[in-house]
């Protein structure tokens, strides 16, 4: 099989690889969301993004078998729209961005849920490889979730994964989605931003968007937390405490009711914040974990930063045969 | 095929059936589940409940194809045996409830989880007979859940289905699990009367008590708490206003984990209040649900009280066949 290319579309970053057969990557490339300017807008710079990667697999993006792009909001992977991207500039409604990205780098183009194309990759590659049922959690600008079980990905009737607005505080915190006590309203990086942007401005004292100023950002990314955090920025030290507990309980909510062999923490925050973060995450599950003595393994993504990336070049033809492969060597 | 005996055991009482082919009742009979005794007492409570059913339907239990039982705990059908079941006095470990009950009934029995038999049955005769993916909520001593996904029951490693421990209020009640801040910590009847009695020794006025000592009781049964918010008892109605609550909270994150097609709310509670209760369980689950636009309906159970104890007398070998079924008429 030819290169295939694969796009994770986040709310800071849009990550894209080029990858071979095996679904390694051959090539990279990393560029930052676009803040205004609607689809259009972040369609041209996900086609920027591909084409760096692809340069540095030395192949034009038109020579790729096609490309493939997790992207978050409703996604309709027949018709090839996203719509009610929240996370992402004035996009509301339904963007055929299958077709408008497709014209730009001169392949096939086919789109998938972000959080469930990652979790496919950790399943077919990652950490999830020796599971049969898997929970992936993903903690970055909002929390997502995607869901395997008995080895095929569960997605209820399009929109199942939801994990990040699962209810962890009734009357809780306000969620960037408007309802109430969601994990997303704790643990998201767009809600935690929001949350140290009232409190700095109420008078509160922190350094994040001191640090935030120094690497020259307008947002306060998972790099600039990790730093905060080394610091021992009391605010940031707090919130994250807050994101770590409302992520366990979240988690716990999931495993109890589902009973499911591991769960799987990526995202951009997930990722940066790596084993330790995990481990916390996973010690913030236990008070809550119904069958306590045989609680699910909390494992880092495997595949990191890429996973999304990769999980979206397997839309193109080979994630039903990754998978395919599982079934098989599960049986034999 | 003979008839088949059912035995769905709760908390509070025992509900036996003898049905028919078509699993529909031709007998049925009610007692209330000792509260001391152990698993010996209440085996011969089973024995003697499922006899009276049996005598009503005209045959010996010995006639029966089979006995099935609901059980609450960690049932292990395989072996027949039943542990750990909290809301059951003094069962801690594995007893072979099969093997005794059978030997008291002088039939088969099978034993399953309490709450699945009975999701299996409105999945297969009642309320959730059109939908291919369901969550059903057993709202009563504690609060139970059963998951079908795509037609089959999903069990997990075997302990799925636990909606009444997801955490809906961090740092909130005590359950009766010991956990904090758990659905049934504020909807299951037992955590609710524990509530209620710390409150009343405080001082704190109610009629609940007054009502369960004039119909002979000793704990705070359905009938019970129906009647003190018939009466206008502002503890009983505070309590109970608490518990819907946090089930619509719950429920909404199931919702939102799974993105199912329906909700059936069952348990000796949810039957008892019926649909205005179901209705309130749903305005409380809205607020909560992230694709608000279409949100899975919220019914009550079709099958009433003697849901559990019909999808009891499935495991008699019906069920296999009942759900084999529902799976031609979906395809064909």
């Amino acid at each position: 099989m030819a290169a295939r290319g694969g796009i994770d579309l986040g709310g800071t970053k849009i990550q894209a690889v080029v990858v071979d057969a095996a679904s390694s990557p051959v090539g990279s490339a990393r560029g930052p969301t676009p803040e205004s300017g609607g689809p259009r807008a972040v369609t041209a710079a996900l086609a920027e993004t591909l084409s760096e990667a692809a340069g540095k697999a030395g192949i034009e993006t038109s020579e790729l078998a096609g490309v493939g792009v997790g992207s978050p909001g409703e996604v309709d992977a027949g018709s090839g729209t996203v719509a009610q991207a929240r996370n992402l500039p004035d996009w509301k409604a339904a963007f055929p961005l299958a077709r408008e990205l497709g014209d730009l780098v001169g392949t096939e183009v086919r789109i998938g849920n972000d959080v469930q194309v990652a979790t496919d990759a950790e399943f077919a590659l990652g950490a999830g490889k020796p599971y049969r049922s898997l929970l992936g959690v993903f903690w970055g600008t909002g929390v997502g979730g995607g869901i395997v079980l008995d080895g095929s990905p569960w997605l209820g009737r399009g929109a199942a994964g939801e994990i990040g607005h699962m209810v962890v505080k009734i009357g809780g915190a306000r969620c960037t989605c408007g309802r109430r006590g969601c994990v997303e309203a704790y643990a998201g990086r767009g809600a935690m931003e929001l949350t140290a942007r009232r409190r700095h401005k109420r008078g509160k004292k922190t350094e994040l968007f001191a640090i935030m100023e120094r690497r020259g950002r307008t947002r306060l990314t998972s790099g600039v937390w990790a730093q905060a955090l080394a610091d021992g920025d009391k605010m940031a030290t707090k919130l994250i405490d807050r994101a770590v507990e409302a992520l366990g309980a979240g988690i716990a909510s999931a495993v109890n009711l589902l009973d499911i062999e591991a769960v799987v923490i990526g995202g951009g925050l997930g990722v940066r914040f790596g084993t330790e973060y995990v481990e916390r995450i996973r010690v913030a599950m236990m008070p809550h974990v119904f069958v306590s003595e045989r609680p699910p393994p909390v494992l880092l993504a495997g595949l990191g930063d890429l996973g999304g990336a990769i999980g979206a070049a397997m839309l193109v033809d080979a994630g039903e045969r990754v998978r395919a492969r599982r079934r098989t060597a599960a049986v034999s």
